[in-house]
């Protein structure tokens, strides 16, 4: 079961995204955090496609307009990926899953299933617990990840979405500010890392204030403090799973190629369907 | 009070579609519908902008893959238009709206509120009556549409989205497919129209089963049908509101000028954000 | 377009107030807050009524007993209007917007449009935002208030109600008790004011801890404040949209007004229906 | 334990409402469905007030703007009362109980319980069952009572709301309508009767498409239809608990008798409330 | 009328306790609390089951794996007193209620309704207040009663469960943990108690931060701080009713009993049921 | 990856029931539809226990009274299954999943995720689709499993638990009653099965006239149907996903074992918790 890995932007937090953008390396090289994901990859076959060039700028995607171009990129990656024929399921990296309902869209016209890093959390994490906590990184990503959850119906099971303020670089961001990227270095080499403090205490206040039960990621460039908060929690007595987008993505993909089975087409209707509903009904609620 | 509509897309499921794409018509041929919106135009200044060249093909606008294609291209007119600084408010007329959130977060950037066809509807609707139901003219625009009710916390006043069965013309539509822009100029002759008897029926249907009280349109293409389903309900009995999305769009966007606002900065917070909240909450439901 | 201004009752808490039951002062000066609204009414015709006296005393209305008695007056007055045939829209003037739902019954049946400001704020609240906060001022105003967000199936927009502690005057009051219409005269002044720091203290509480991204106010003895807090949450960097009720209840009536509609017939039966429904279905959860 | 009960309004639909109305007459006489209320009223004292004159005309109320006077008339009645300090509960006779909140708010001054016909039953039925059904007698009074079930927060618990049709009278009613007074009597002769066939019929369908498993009983007006509904449904084979208003307000009031408990003063506060909260939440949803 | 009280497990927390168990005691001394409750069984009669003996161990239960246990030993006598005939209502006595519903199963197909503890209260305070808090002491404990607050569909009715954090006695308890029964006759010996102050501490902070207005008790072992929680309120001027398990139970036995009726046929199935619902809807949300 | 089956009770609807029940069969002969889980199984090494012998009679388990009582068998198995240190993950076999909770309760004190056949079908059918419907087979066991569903804050996301009337053997049961298991050998045999023709006239209700989009299966007895109404779904049209429940719990439970992850600490708390929360909150709505 090979899978697809699209890439979101050419702008660099840190090394790892450097490297996710260099073509020349291997793919366990461009795969970020793959130390974390490798056992979940050993007994299929994958491959990562680096994604479209980012057309609004040179910086990552953080806001609703930066994520709509993305969108528009990665959808016409993902048509020839499922074109290929060489792929049986396709996991959208990046934290935001910038296009998912349209990639589902896409992959189920080949019978393919495509799976998010924010979506699949979710599901993960009502499996866990009652109600999810989701640690992110700027207020502008903060409410970007808020549509998420709501167009997952997720929103009675989402207990809050909790901010480190680690903005992502961009054209203006003033010198010295903090990059998530050195955070993680920091904290692999052992140091004391800010990202790390703040997230383990945003998820302390998640569980004692907010009622989460399971903690979980938001933009990929955080997904690397999972084992650090993990850690975290465990020394302060919190019983508490964390979870990062990755391996999410990559378990639930297995999941439906196991299953056999995509998306419904009552929920991504093909435009000429045989099946004609005359009501859609809204009961949820 | 001057602003901007923009178009949708070039392929042509009727005359008025023709015109809306023809620049060397006056404005006021190229707004669909002009009749019916004429009134509410008189005591403002106003253009209307073709809209982007469709990229995924030249058919309009049906499904996810193609609103998000025309999302990206729409979102370069209106940082152009806001810009400009020649216009105090933007209506997006097309009934999916693509990049209706997206171009809110560029307008408040520059003070320019921005308002959509269904989210105006939307709003209009629950001022009239406890729940509304969307008269819509394919199962894949009913459930592209699914979405924008979700995203705009309406599913609980959504009774049903309720499906005429006139999809758009694409490639492979078979020849005897009738088309909806035909069936305004039927309708408009005073003949018989099959969409006008489906869009009562519907109408009726939502009311008596789904417990709909207002009832509101869904693709822009079905938006002429407005006074001949008031004018079916009347004939009935039924004493229910029916909407339209311009005009929807139009007076929403007065109400914003007129309040001197625009959306909330929490909701599309700038990118280096002077606030930051340590959470958001979730207690929708 | 002229449209009618009743008033709620003839106890003083402040200049304005006293104003406003002065009938022989023209209509200008007995509307609260008309340097807030004039822009809104330059373009219509308009007229204001002194509402009805109060039987049950002659102190402001604050809880659900006194409002029940003002809103038997105010209905008489009501009809009175909707049968002069001088008026193709009502206002109800007065936060607690007593007989609301029973004044659009009865404007119904004459084809005219009746808003209220506590309605009205909220619908234009979640056009501009996820959830909205309440500004109040007592203890029983806020409770007879939450009822009024459950009527309008506000409950999951709204973020809270919050309070800054100025009840109104009424028999019993202590001497030295704080008045909530001296505050506005204080802050016209340019003194400080308790209400106005309160108001903004409770603004960004609602922000920070509520999730609030809107704020509106509840008694129209607060309206006065909107200015005034939205310098202070802009002072301190928040880019959040206040509402007060007078102009959300006018550009609301204008929005009727222009769509030449009423409140549905489904919610608002006429006594011999011509149309029976069987059921009455409830899944809004 | 003697209570109070009062009347809603002098116009005639039968019989029963004639000797209600008849203040020479005995207490028995005067309690509509004596019968079926008897063994709840064996061991306490009780007294029966026949209710305020309506002032909006001669007919009983049916839309919100004569419940909105009768409101006004019973506050009245209310408080001379609870002044009187003869009893120690009231209950609010009148399916659509006008006036409950204010009267409870009224009642909790002197520790006095207030029950009504609408709410009681509701909260019995969530005892016995999942979602309960309300069959009701016209559009008119329906949509009035959907009202109350929001208020209650009980529109998840309500499956739907069934007309029967039988609206009341009033000027204007054609003169062949079948007034639900004389189905009593028919159907307490023992003959066919047209009410009793249409409400087991309603409570089916209720059941059946609704989800409903319990039904309850709208207008006073078709309380003595509960024994005929419950007959109806156990011979189809239902096992389903058929509720009536009377009983439920009785047994309702002794509960809270029996706690010596009154509504919170968090929900109706004192003017002059000791407690202040900063703010009120909404998280039902 | 008289009914059966079960009780739950053979640990001793206290003397209370001791009493519940030694069956050579009088009813009157093995009823906890008697004296709290005395009013409401004076005028029926009644018998108390010590309740099954416990099969995991021998301290009282507190997690889902022992309520299990519990729930299973309570059946065997529940079906037992339904056979006997010699009742017309069971209470089961125990804040967690283990078996409920499975009892109201039973009970049914003997016309015989079946009360708990929880879901009783539960139904008092949603008549009393809009939201109600829950008393309780321990995480274990508190998350098992979590389960019943959904199951009763009162997840939005319910503001929070709060912890004193006094865990029953098991083995492996730590032997200076204070011990919850000993509390008890600590507070009725007029001495300064932990658990109350804690107690009343949680109430108001379940009032002013949570939005309860009515407070309820959880564990049957915390039954008795009724009345000390209701003056601890009081004296802060929180005019607020706390309620507690075995007056609630006892008195919405009488209720079902008053009215003759039993849970619905739809909830509990007989197994031969004679009416078929093609399907069972689910439109709480 | 180990795990361990277990089963429900020794009554025989069928021959596979016989066989399952058979401990002299190699476990591929006693796991009901081996054929359809084989491909899930081959790279793991699994065992199958048969179950704790049913104490309340020789029947399969259909009411809540007979689950209560495999609950208490089942975790007596689970607990030793846990201590045995042999397994790594426990599915629990059996539609409606008895006891689940509970053994994740005990499970999550070992480390040993344990997943069951409802929960892990709707977790599965939330990711395919918006609202999925559950066919099952009698009114008692649909009751039962409307439990799960609250339980598993999924009544939101369930559109309709659908009823094919095959109910399970027991005492009483009329000689002609139709079995289920026979109805599999039909099917198996390319003969007319009433089971087959009314699951898939069920499942296309649930899709046009409840508004699901996913089917899953209830009761055990049901699985084997899930290739046949696949089909029929295929066959009319319908490319929506239908789940068994074998299938999923496996593919949930090896999730779990590659997340390394069990249950929250704070949803099933260790009975000596070093974690306290003052409070458990509940927005869910």
């Amino acid at each position: 079961m090979p899978f697809k890995i699209s890439k979101d932007s050419k702008y660099i937090p840190g090394a790892q995204t450097r490297n996710r953008m260099d073509e020349t390396l291997p793919k366990e090289k461009r795969l970020m955090n793959y130390e974390m994901l490798k056992h979940l990859l050993d007994d299929i076959e994958w491959d990562i496609h680096p994604g479209p060039l980012s057309t609004y700028g040179d910086w990552p995607v953080e806001n609703r307009e930066e994520f709509a171009f993305v969108t528009a990129g990665r959808l016409v990656i993902v048509r020839e990926i499922c074109e290929s024929g060489k792929y049986n399921a396709i996991c959208l990296m990046g934290g935001g899953q910038p296009g998912l309902f349209e990639a589902m869209e896409i992959g189920r016209q080949y019978g393919i299933p495509v799976t998010g890093n924010a979506t699949a959390q979710m599901h993960i994490a009502t499996m866990l617990g009652n109600k999810f906590s989701i640690i992110d990184l700027s207020e502008a990503h903060n409410m970007y990840y808020y549509n998420l959850v709501i167009q997952n119906h997720m929103e009675r099971r989402c207990a809050s979405i909790r901010n480190i303020d680690f903005p992502l670089p961009r054209p203006g961001t003033p010198p010295e500010t903090p990059m998530i990227g050195e955070e993680r270095e920091r904290a692999l080499r052992g140091e004391t890392s800010l990202a790390v403090e703040r997230a383990v205490e945003e998820a302390v206040c998640a569980i004692q204030e907010d009622g989460a039960d399971v903690i979980m990621l938001g933009c990929s460039a955080t997904f690397w403090l999972q084992p650090f908060i993990q850690k975290g929690l465990d020394g302060l007595g919190y019983e508490v799973p964390v979870l990062e987008g990755y391996s999410a993505g990559i378990v639930m993909a297995k999941v439906l190629v196991d299953l056999e089975t995509v998306a419904s087409g009552m929920w991504f209707p093909p435009v000429f369907s045989k099946i004609i509903r005359s009501k859609t009904l809204f009961d949820f609620a």
